[in-house]
């Protein structure tokens, strides 16, 4: 919740400004509005041969389970670089993204998941500092009761569906609660 | 530019928080830091017939200069809601959303567009606050010389491709500078 204002340091209102139809974060004394918008997620499905990479989180939310590389989206970067960049902290995988797959809204936590199909450049991978391991699993070996997110469940089904039919078809929905 | 911390009104260092690899607005005071993360615009290719609902802008940046409808997501909502909701807001246009079309990251301004198809309900369209005028636009009177931005030229000449193609495919990229 903001409370002061990041430009003058002074109390603001919320209200729905002139022109405007939304309750915003107005200032009282120098009228600057602070916005508040949804988040990216950036992430991404990397691949060696038959496998995929996945990673064991070892932060919170979800710590101890398992998830695809994926994080917030930075300021100055593409969709596709940051998910490359998430690679590579969560996972030390250099990886060449390919083509945009899945595309995810989840409205009541205000977030939009982009998740890409990855070539993995090198099979050497190694946790990095948000992982406690992670492993290039065969579909047999993906860990679907103990996966961290139903964004992530969604992205890995529909890729093995599609590797199977042998045609990639991107995906966009919504993810409601109590799903997430 | 952030001088104050929105949760307790005293002033920020710009320096790089514990765990992290890159600057963030952190309060001197009371710890809290303020993210700044890409924003997310959405908007559709509204369609009626063979026509394409284009919107001349009453607003900066590009005023006079014509669009598709498109703004800022809205937290709350889906990318999907809130395209449709820009079509209403700047051309009283009921659409149905049917998928996801183009997305393109500008990273220089920090901006993701997501850009979906949609079939219009009714062909009764008129200018919202921020629209000059709104037209149900043939291929041969889409203005190509005075459209208000790359994501929107390439976006339509996309679709009019595979219209003749008879095949419609997402697209996904980058926009780079001097191009916007």
């Amino acid at each position: 919740m903001i409370k002061f204002c990041n430009a003058c340091g002074n109390p603001v209102e919320h209200r729905v400004p002139p022109d405007d139809d939304r309750s915003r974060a107005v200032c009282a004394s120098c009228g600057a509005i602070q916005y508040q918008n949804p988040k990216i997620v950036v992430g991404c499905l990397p691949v060696w041969e038959d496998r995929i990479l996945i990673c064991r989180r070892a932060i919170e939310p979800r710590h101890g389970l398992w998830t695809l590389p994926a994080g917030f989206m930075e300021n100055g970067e593409s969709a596709a670089e940051g998910a490359a960049r998430e690679a590579v902290e969560e996972a030390h995988a250099r990886v060449e993204i390919t083509d945009l797959y899945t595309v995810y809204s989840i409205p009541h936590i205000s977030q939009v998941y982009m998740m890409f199909r990855a070539r993995l450049l090198s099979p050497e991978v190694s946790p990095g500092r948000e992982s406690l391991e992670v492993r290039l699993a065969s579909e047999e070996e993906i860990p679907w009761d103990r996966l961290a997110f139903v964004m992530v469940q969604r992205t890995l089904r529909h890729f093995l569906d599609d590797r199977r039919q042998g045609v990639f078809v991107p995906r966009f929905g919504d993810i409601r609660p109590p799903d997430r």
